[in-house]
């Protein structure tokens, strides 16, 4: 029993501002609730004695044990009737009533004292603007929308009621049915997380789906999410997910757009399915509440129709899962059982004329296979074949196996009374077989979160007081962006960068410049010139023999540019010969929900033009930062594709686990860019760094 | 009325076979013309008077006139009576039968005499091993399915006959009607081309549907498609796209698997629409048959619900249509007529408690502005509106402002009569908002395919009879490879390749060096050996002084290698610098449905790492080959990005379209690899060739 249970389950349910007046929403409720709810509703109205038969009683304290108050008032109310049935000992509270944060201003202020009320008393607060919570398991449908859910094994959270309000009169010709519904509103106190908890502590909740505009905590609700999806497969719908969805979700809840990368990778790590419309959503939680979960992901095959078996097969080349090879025994068994003209290879051709008996063999023998997961069972209307026989030898056979199977029935209202056979024995049946393909896929993603094992992020050993000193001094000198300690603050992160140093005169560089050996790159080092490079304040490649030289001449080209200019010295560092290595960028942004995301890719024409990219949500651990590496389509020239050297990438995935952890470590960098991190057989040095700092948060943070 | 107008609209029908044995196919054929042909059947069999009731001849020369013939007879003896059919003046033949080229062995070489004896009568012959052919116009259901076609404006053709049972079973329940329906079998006569060019002429056909699994004669189809889609929209799900999908068809239909590059391009340069499921098949054919073409690609979106509306704009997002900007005067109508709470801007969302008015007003608003397409209409259940009211505005205001709307209504059974009423008219329905998305961007895109206009390609001045000397001696020599006489075959073909020549001296070799200026490159010359680098032959970067001697070296090592090689020279080569100009590759395979397949992608990274490449079947256009360059997601590199000076584009574009040129009039090459083509500002050198010649076709090809 989850923190939430009284929510779904309460013995007496108040509505405050239930009315008589049909079209209102106080009357909605109040019916809905009056209706169906197997325990006791209270109206609560001053100006009434009795609401559509019910008692009714003047404020919430007056009305006895509470466990649920239902608030339907109008918003300048809310506050106080909340305080009400707050200081009456009622914990959990519905708030309907709309007019807060999506509206601007005042119900900004609005729902801000709210959200303080809701923890001066600790309360369960659904809302505001939300259409209610549903529970079948009481019957419980405290919405004003127009129809109660179907019982079922499904929890679904959406962050638009009109969603749920669709999906419920869909899905009730649909056989889908639902345990409990939460319409979240404006997520002011309780949020995806919380219910996710719930749900997944809920032994009743198969599945748990969400439709989401965006995630209030991304960090809180990946590491959530992780845990309830060990047990119960969460998917979810992100709406706004293309940029012109995005800014309609911004302008619909008023919530900051975060990038869709941080979503589609923190999703991803939380252990959530994402998936992109209703169908595939309920597809996949039908398939998740009724079938097992397969022990390998290949696939078989059966039909009685060759195209269709090949649209099938098309399905699968598309999909994550891939076609089952068969054992020599299993061809064997059916090339002697089969008659000629079939088919015995995946997918398995049982041919036009098969009658019933030939399907249950053949289904047999291929269950019978080690190699096969999962199979779809596909047939086209035929003479000799009833599609009610296939449903129960289809049925008796997934239950004898206990592999997971989807069947594709293609036919119209000729094939009802078997998908109704299939549907009540928990297998899938479609028309199109890609989306039997795409349910099993599903299946397959859920049983690899299943085996996932989360590991603890490295801890590296980083001069995190060095790192401090950095930043501090940047900020004291009114700086936001990094200058010549760039490559300390590397140095300080364990991070390897070319050999080299600040120096204040020629003589110093000539001696620096001779203990680096080869040629050097000089830089002139001064807080009045930004762009060094256009004032002719960069050389590379000067010989030892020239760097004294060298230095006199950056200096009088930056006193030309500014006579008063405040010059530190040269910058002077080894060159490092980019041919030798593949360029890489490591890169973090910070986004609003999820936080730190890391992004790794090869150098310049690979991110701009190609963008072949991969992110992580920090911190990042070991097989994530190989992961991401892995993941970008350009990654074997790091491998030694083309007759390269292969690149040390095992130095490649520290650098991006300490760059995690130096963001992680350091909430005041907002945006840091290595560019290049050079990737050589022997390490990976990083070459430049820019970093921009946000000055508030360095001096509120507490320092590490 | 096209050629095949007879076969789907005759006045007499024999069937060649019929039985009164059910469960027979010559039974079930008889039996489904006798209860539905408006016109008369006739059934064919030596062994009775009559069948199912009617007067039953011994052969179809005693059987009068026939127009159609469907032969069910064994296989053994269906040429003997497709010959006597053909004698009697019988133009139109189905052969139901099976056992012919899908069974190989004899039934090839009765396909094989099937052919013959067609061409030798010039017959219209479907099939063999065909489900049969329907047409609803005279209700002629000459099929063995259980179903016959509802009548509509959709003609469909499937190279699987199950899956037209499927199909039509399917359809039957979702108001989907055909005008006529052909089970392809084996295409051993009439294929793709005939149907597409038969229906293109159809009045009465507005859509062309087709499901393939391969393509008799791509170019053919591309010629034919081309004219057809000018008139009538043309829509194929092409099976065994992916690999797996591919080996599952080729085992199916014993067809040789092209290649799904060739497919895809080949099909989109033919203006059909390529689709992946039967359910995007029959949203498209819909709204193609129900909705008038849009003249922008903006699409307005007007919903009563915030988070559909968002999901909506995700898929326009996803998809290659757009969101229309509204103009001014729209918003300012908008802003005036719509409460506070509403959203202006598209995506416009009327809020919840809207009423039929509302909607109304908006519809009539929105598509008023010429920046509107296209427009969905979105609506979730609500209290305040009525889904059947809600259609009646839409079904009027599309009418009266001849915009294209698609509806998305998201419920179950009560939007059941909204949406017959919306179909009723010509507009489609979906709940999900994604399905509505996709069907307007099929519209978009087959608005776009009307507006093509096919150019000839251009042809350039190629010097072919020293083309074919250089393939001609090359196969007199026994090689199906080319050798240094490469740089000589493109130098023929007006592709720009770096200066040089095979030299046989010393001295010679010294000449051409001085006249060359720079560095060279020199390669030993010799039929003997073809690894010309590994045995020291090849040497790069060699200057003027010391050509002489690298030309006594290369020799040396030849001879070391093979004492009695047959050396012809050294090749000689101006030393191109691939720094100063980008590496693209122009290649070459010949598929065999479409013929020559040309390539395009930048070099060996993009091409073999990042798969980046485009592809056209020849002969490539001008527009074409400036697509195959525009269409490579590396193409920024070739216009300037990161700092690069821009390549000479045109140039490029001209190789593309002479190598084009050059396989189209040689058939005989059926490999060649021009990589890489060194793009510069200046120009695009074509660096090194690697060709493949068929040396059969090569001595039977006309010359030309």
């Amino acid at each position: 029993m989850g923190e939430l249970s009284t929510l779904f389950a309460p013995e007496r349910v108040a509505v405050v501002g239930a009315s008589e007046k049909e079209g209102t929403v106080g009357y909605a409720i109040t019916k809905n609730l009056r209706d169906d709810f197997a325990e006791t509703v209270v109206p609560v109205n001053p100006n009434r004695d009795d609401v559509l038969g019910l008692d009714c009683y003047g404020s919430v304290g007056e009305a006895g044990d509470i466990d649920v108050a239902v608030v339907v008032v109008p918003p300048t109310i809310v506050l106080d009737v909340v305080r009400e049935a707050a200081e009456a000992g009622v914990e959990d509270v519905v708030v309907i009533t709309a007019g807060f944060g999506e509206s601007g201003g005042e119900g900004s202020d609005r729902e801000r004292d709210l959200v303080a009320l809701a923890e001066e008393y600790d309360l369960n607060l659904v809302g505001p603007n939300s259409l209610g919570i549903m529970s079948t398991a009481l019957d419980l449908n405290a919405t004003f929308g127009p129809r109660n859910a179907s019982p079922g094994n499904i929890s679904f959270m959406s962050q638009s009621g009109a969603f749920i309000t669709a999906v419920l009169d869909w899905a009730a010709e649909r056989n889908i049915g639902f345990k409990d519904v939460v319409s979240l509103g404006n997520k002011a106190v309780l949020d995806e997380s919380d219910f996710a908890k719930e749900w997944g502590d809920d032994e009743d909740t198969d599945v748990i789906l969400g439709y989401l505009e965006d995630i209030t905590d991304g960090q809180a609700f990946i590491e959530t999410a992780r845990e309830v999806t060990q047990e119960t497969p969460m998917l979810v719908v992100k709406s706004g997910r293309t940029q012109a969805g995005a800014s309609a979700a911004a302008s619909h809840t008023g919530a900051i757009a975060g990038s869709d990368a941080a979503y589609e990778t923190g999703l991803d790590q939380a252990g959530v399915l994402r998936v992109e419309s209703v169908q595939e959503l309920f597809d996949s939680a039908e398939i998740l509440a009724g079938q097992p979960l397969p022990e390998t992901d290949g696939v078989a095959i059966i039909s009685n129709a060759g195209g269709p078996g090949v649209m099938a097969t098309d399905a699968v080349g598309d999909s994550d899962i891939s076609l089952a090879d068969f054992t020599d025994e299993t061809l064997d068994r059916l090339q002697e059982y089969l008659p000629e003209e079939a088919n015995i290879y995946n997918p398995v051709d049982i041919i036009g004329d098969a009658p019933i008996e030939r399907f249950e063999e053949t289904i047999d023998i291929v269950l019978d296979d080690d190699n096969v997961g999962m199979a779809i069972v596909l047939s086209c209307p035929t003479a000799t074949l009833s599609f009610e026989d296939l449903a129960d030898a289809t049925v008796s056979l997934q239950a004898e196996h206990g592999t997971p199977v989807a069947a594709t029935l293609m036919g119209g209202t000729s094939t009802e009374a078997a998908a109704d056979r299939l549907s009540d024995a928990g297998i899938p049946t479609y028309f199109d077989p890609e989306r039997a393909v795409g349910s099993l896929e599903a299946l397959s993603e859920y049983a690899e979160i299943q085996d996932k094992e989360y590991s603890e992020p490295e801890t590296f050993d980083i001069d995190r007081e060095r790192v401090s000193e950095i930043l501090t001094s940047a900020v004291e000198e009114g700086r936001t962006q990094l200058g010549v300690e760039s490559m300390d603050l590397l140095d300080a992160c364990g991070i390897e960068t070319p050999q080299g140093d600040v120096v204040d005169s020629p003589r110093e560089a000539e001696a620096l410049a001779d203990a680096i050996e080869g040629d050097v790159v000089m830089k002139i080092v001064s807080p009045d010139i930004t762009h060094k490079s256009d004032i002719g304040g960069v050389e590379v490649g000067v010989a030892t023999e020239a760097v004294a030289d060298t230095y006199e001449d950056l200096v009088v080209r930056a006193r030309n540019y500014q006579p008063d200019a405040d010059i530190v010295g040269v910058q002077l560092q080894e060159m490092v010969d980019l041919d030798a290595g593949t360029e890489t960028i490591v890169g973090v942004n910070r986004d609003p929900q999820f936080g730190p995301l890391v992004m790794f890719g090869l150098g310049g024409i690979f991110v701009e033009i190609m963008e072949d990219t991969s992110f992580r949500v920090a911190p990042v651990t070991e097989s994530d930062g190989q992961a991401m590496i892995d993941e970008v389509t350009s990654s074997p020239l790091l491998y030694g594709a083309r007759g390269r050297e292969p690149a040390d990438v095992p130095a490649l995935v520290e650098v991006i686990q300490r760059v995690s952890q130096l963001v992680t470590e350091f909430p005041a960098i907002t945006e840091l860019d290595i560019n290049p991190v050079v990737a050589t057989p022997d390490g990976a040095a990083a070459i430049d760094l820019r970093l921009t700092l946000d000055a508030e948060a360095l001096q509120t943070q507490e320092q590490p």
